[in-house]
């Protein structure tokens, strides 16, 4: 039964590659999750994740599963049955929050936009004429299904003087670009551990600001769900240190450590990485005359869509790639399954050095596949072999 | 940020202590979820849990989250709004698979049991005498607030009988004990890996044979959850692979290692190890005065619940065993919490040298309390100074 794991390149949409330093930290002593030593640990987690999130939510930690628990706990704490409730399905996540809300039993208006584009504030503010009893209003800010980056800037004030809240899906932004819960006002945001934060899956980080807490206590019934009560954990992340379940420590180390990378480094450093190393991405994919499937001005930097060029096979160009490269990257899902590639530029993955791999790898199984790609990838190649780093 | 993590000896009731080689494989370089290098490692670690759950389901699988995750799965599951539903309430463990089901809609029929106590056969027979349309039966085999080992021996049928699915908690069993889903007819059962398989936190262990299955085929609405909704998860497990949620890939490796320890120290001889050191620990309290709460014919051997002696102070000696001798244990849940500590005697926490530790600790903290303990110890721990391993 024992296994010999082999060194990928993660470049897919997650998970991204895992620093020595991240793993060796799931490598320490386990402690009890009431230690105190422990509980100073859940503690700087928070703190962290408060900075990363750009917000003074207390109520700002990680849920005990992986990003869709994040998005799991953030609708059934807060939609009741029968609640009015809109949501944008500009991808297959928005999908996902429309499909979890309604087995809430929530009555769902689904704002619907092509794969690709975004959800403009007139769409928006049609769907809350049109739902004047709306109760929260679920948008993805970064689609990790097509790529797009959503604007939100002016999102709050319009969802609020409605009097709903605004949950925002950062699954694929946080820790790779700014997310600002506090200066946005987002009511409630989640996360993954596995993108843009450089930790391995199996944690949702999340953020629940005061008038969303406001809201929970107002609730008509208990929350359907034991292990997401959100005010039941609370209780064990505040000052009473209740139990409610065995929380995930190896996991938390891992994410203690992945952010503290992040601190040293520099937030907005990080940021401007991710931007950077996906810019050259961009610059690399269109030299080699690869069309990317979301124009430039909502460009999301931390996945890019890269639509399959004519009569190239998807699933085996990836398996080249795999096998032979030990590079991984995605297919498309749902509307853009078989039509498009997705490339992650995502935590530790967003280096330059990754990028020139995957695309120098990339032109040489285009090429094995009969597909013969311009040379002008040759002028960042030599950049890569003159040791450009990121 | 960055932190040391002091060797604790984890003998609460969970997380046990993890040994080198279980830390280790987390340390290794993360896949993807879809990567047939990593689905091997999953389809692999279905293998094992098979084993130790004593069955063929080939649903069986570690779900996404901690030991309640799996709770909350079974439940989420096979619980419709309106059903009728038994469950023991033998502690604390009871209680939550009774709140959980309410919350769900259930109409729940508790079976009162005080703590320290079983359910009979005479009481399980007069709830489903009292509830003819009862479609769930809920106990736990393995009561951690308790210490009670719950004889289920002769269960199935009658539950079968009736038509109803016997759900069961074996959380504190699985590894340390044997479970045999298949020989007793448990229809589904659900763990976690911080217990007898000696991996931190993190995973629910799960199986569900083909009567439940049916059931999931007959519901009449979607389950609620997204997240723990078993038939999209089933797909991800058989053959079509559909990506559902990301895996927490680095707990299956933890996982994945603690089975294979396991299966090389042969699963019959780590059952009787947990019982071996269980009686050890027994002895070695009953020789210090120390009251065992639980009868010794259902006396649970992973977890022990010792009576706390007349004016000791509960969490002062529990304090000071974990910052003077770095050993953890547990007080008291629910109606036993200041009255009772727990030992767990769990995984790679089962082992005579520990238990040895335990109780020379638990004796000089007593003397150091003004607690004098009679030296009846000292026999034990002459065995433990000759280096008596188990």
């Amino acid at each position: 039964m024992s296994f010999a794991v082999p060194e990928r390149l993660l470049l897919g949409p997650g998970p991204s590659p895992v620093s020595d330093r991240v793993r060796a930290a799931m490598a320490r002593p386990v402690l009890g999750h009431l230690d105190p030593q422990f509980l100073a640990i859940v503690d700087a987690v928070q703190e962290g994740l408060r900075e990363v999130f750009g917000t003074t939510n207390s109520l700002t930690f990680p849920v005990s599963g992986t990003g869709s628990a994040g998005m799991e706990m953030s609708l059934v704490n807060f939609v009741e049955p029968g609640d009015s409730v809109i949501v944008v399905e500009q991808g297959v996540f928005g999908q996902r929050m429309a499909d979890a809300a309604k087995r809430l039993g929530a009555r769902v208006h689904a704002i619907q936009v092509p794969f690709g584009e975004i959800c403009t504030r007139a769409q928006l503010e049609d769907a809350l004429d049109r739902n004047p009893d709306v109760r929260l209003v679920a948008v993805v800010k970064a689609e990790t299904s097509t790529g797009v980056l959503q604007p939100l800037d002016d999102w709050a004030p319009l969802v609020h003087g409605r009097g709903a809240l605004l949950l925002v899906d950062t699954v694929t932004a946080l820790g790779g670009l700014p997310v600002e819960v506090d200066r946005m006002g987002f009511d409630i945001a989640f996360a993954g551990t596995q993108k843009c934060l450089g930790a391995p899956p199996g944690l949702s980080p999340m953020t629940v600001g005061n008038t969303a807490w406001r809201r929970l206590e107002e609730r008509r019934d208990p929350v359907p769900s034991w292990y997401l009560d959100l005010k039941a954990i609370s209780q064990y992340l505040g000052g009473s240190r209740a139990y409610h379940h065995t929380a995930p420590i190896s996991m938390i180390y891992a994410l203690h450590a992945a952010l503290d990378a992040i601190r040293e480094e520099g937030l907005e450093q990080v940021w401007a990485r991710h931007r950077r190393v996906a810019e050259s991405l961009w610059v690399g994919l269109e030299a080699m005359d690869l069309q990317l499937l979301v124009p430039r001005p909502y460009r999301l930097p931390t996945v890019a869509t890269v639509a399959i060029p004519e009569g190239v096979d998807d699933r085996r160009v990836r398996r080249r790639l795999l096998e032979e490269h030990q590079i991984e990257i995605a297919g498309g899902l749902g509307a853009w399954a078989g039509k498009a590639w997705r490339i992650g530029v995502m935590g530790e993955g967003a280096r330059i050095e990754h990028m020139m791999r995957l695309l120098v790898a990339l032109r040489s199984t285009l090429a094995a596949e009969g597909v013969t790609r311009p040379s002008g990838l040759a002028a960042l190649e030599d950049t890569y072999q003159k040791g450009g780093q990121s």
